[in-house]
């Protein structure tokens, strides 16, 4: 008989809607590879709680009930940490990661994250390699922003996306039932990545539709050209919808929410740090006598389960399954990545991709895909999004509400 | 033959998930009423834009499928206004009115709306009633903010306390990933009720769960008291969300959201009004060495339709239904009111109430459903709110995203 290894399973990052559905893709192909995996073991608070002992018996303490929930529930179910190892493979911390897993009988390791977290996987695959420990490591995209390289799109963006597109569209028809002109203008995440942002085209009910303006930070936002965009708009238009990601800046790569820090101040003397949305609704009220409002959307873009969807539900688990597939056939060092497959019916299939070359990258909206003038997205993104925001995710509700599985904390 | 009339429906004030759903139910009804009601006229943007001649004919101009979808399309289709009718009742602005009502054979007028559309169905029926006019008029409430007097509930509430609680659950998985102190505020709507911010209790997934604290403008709010309270759960507590309303206001009167206009002043030298969440913000980060963050949840508290809840909605048409019957009764100068009928199971009956008795007045959440030291909510408050929030509403999805019915702007 073959002998059986534990496998330990890790979230990193920000959470997002779709992380643990990634965990259940990891959990039910472990539970099928029985012949080769006996324990289950999940990090708590990924690597940073497990090198302080936290982790859990997945199978021990979950119900079978409770790992379905994980397909619907946002956020990491076992919690998350930002935690960077250190650059230096002779540091102790190693040793005591190795020695870790090989007290628990660990020969895998998958850890579901972002950049950061591929930077881990990296580090920790090669000190692997180095010492010629028997440990294989993958790691698993994760990430709203869709910034990671090497693949068509990461886990989690598809439903932000939704979420985006939905919100819009749900705004644009809040924006329109007074008789009086207006501007609404929506901040949306995205520090560096417009990808965001972007998908707010897809709220167009139809071609000409709100939102009208769309700028992401791929291009150089100038204040004096958004007021005259604005003020041209309203000569034939009631209300205008904007779409601005958090991260636009300036030609001279001061970001536009930093313009807003200048001089205000609280009743404590602190800078009152608001975001672009903000800044640009005070501008837009300083300069054209327009009714004008800022929304920022938050946190929701990352954990609104009901609007998850199934498609990027569909694939973090199907992430997940390949993850714990790779790793059972001798695979290390490397992400999960998705591929388009050509052809009429969009669908991807996944290989795996050097963790090195994908930490510490960033992949941004194509310049190609924006309007020269860079105030609206172009029909390639279009057709690169709208597949992955589609079917609706399935949620048990009790009493109106989502049921969630969570550790008491 | 009995002659037929036509009959006129508006709607006003701010939008929100289910209006258009009671606008559905007036369509509905009329058209099963043919014997009597020949055409159902619109108004665009409400009474102002009937005056203005602005109006539609809904059979003609809609399709039996665009109806149908009312029932799922947040914001107000036929457009809305804010417009307050004047005093005196010998202004010209009557006359206008009624002559319009006359040449189009109007005998029906039902106006969907709030306190001050209900000041509207008031002084039009006085007048009616002055001038011997035959024309009839009925409002159907509608309100996220739950504050019209003499009704159990309003339309609009049960769909905003859904998207809050909804989201407030979702906000707390998300703010619970990591093993670092932190603190959430959300800033919710509802300027002088709280029914919007105690809805937030529903979020809870077991007893003592957060958010921890729920502070409503029903309660004097002491920003000291504030900083010790959240100073001591540090003691115990990782995590801490709170809830506020946007009204919260200190013993003498004054709104917390306006301490923060003391000293903050843009680049333009603008007063940088903020809401009280990002003040409180402020607060607890100059007082205690935690991470803090703020969330205002803004419009989509109205016009969120994926969250809406299915009671709500079929209550809406509901009460749509029983203001054309009541107008067809002979009834005016009243608004559809709902009782809840005593019993096991939750249920609703609609009754006519004096609209002079309805506008201008304010319905907040009793004091005895508040604890005593004014941070929570009590079971009283979770009894009354739990049922309206109940079911599901369908919604057509296309490519990913809800379908909506609107005209063309």
């Amino acid at each position: 008989m073959e002998e059986k290894y534990n496998i330990v399973v890790g979230q990193s990052g920000g959470p997002t809607t779709v992380i643990n559905a990634s965990l259940y893709g990891v959990i039910q192909e472990a539970i099928s590879a029985r012949d080769k995996i006996d324990k289950i073991y999940g990090m708590i608070n990924g690597i940073e709680g497990f090198i302080n002992g936290n982790f859990m018996d997945i199978e021990k303490e979950m119900t079978k009930e409770e790992i379905e929930l994980l397909k619907s529930t946002p956020s990491s179910y076992l919690g998350s940490c930002r935690y960077k190892l250190p650059d230096s493979m002779e540091d102790s911390m190693y040793r005591q990661i190795f020695e870790k897993f090989s007290k628990m009988n660990i020969r895998y390791f998958i850890y579901i994250g972002g950049n950061d977290s591929m930077d881990t996987v990296s580090k920790l695959s090669i000190y692997a390699n180095r010492t010629n420990s028997p440990v294989k490591i993958i790691g698993v995209p994760k990430t709203i922003d869709n910034d990671l390289v090497l693949t068509d799109h990461s886990p989690g963006f598809g439903s932000a996306a939704k979420y985006v597109a939905t919100t819009v569209r749900d705004i644009v028809m809040d924006a329109s039932v007074y008789d009086m002109q207006s501007v609404t203008i929506v901040e949306l995440m995205g520090r560096h990545a417009g990808w965001i942002t972007a998908s707010s085209i897809l709220a167009r009910k139809y071609e000409g539709d709100n939102p009208y303006l769309i700028y992401l930070p791929e291009v150089a936002f100038d204040v004096e050209a958004f007021i005259n965009k604005i003020s041209e708009l309203l000569e034939t238009k009631t209300n205008i919808v904007v779409c601005v990601s958090e991260g636009i800046k300036d030609k001279d790569g001061t970001f536009i929410c930093e313009y807003s820090g200048c001089a205000g101040v609280d009743t404590f003397g602190h800078k009152m740090l608001t975001g672009c949305g903000k800044y640009l609704e005070n501008v837009i009220k300083e300069h054209l006598s327009v009714k004008v409002r800022s929304i920022e959307l938050n946190v929701n873009q990352r954990c609104k389960a009901a609007l998850a969807s199934k498609t990027d539900v569909d694939e973090a688990v199907m992430a997940g399954k390949y993850g714990v597939k790779s790793l059972l056939a001798g695979e290390t060092g490397c992400m999960v990545s998705f591929e388009r497959i050509p052809g009429e019916n969009y669908s991807v299939g996944c290989r795996l991709v050097d963790c090195g070359q994908v930490c510490n990258q960033e992949k941004v909206v194509p310049r190609e895909w924006i309007s020269d003038n860079g105030t609206d997205v172009l029909k390639e993104f279009v057709e690169y999004a709208k597949p992955l925001i589609a079917g609706e995710n399935e949620q048990i509700i009790i009493d109106g509400l989502p049921v969630y599985v969570y550790r008491k904390g």
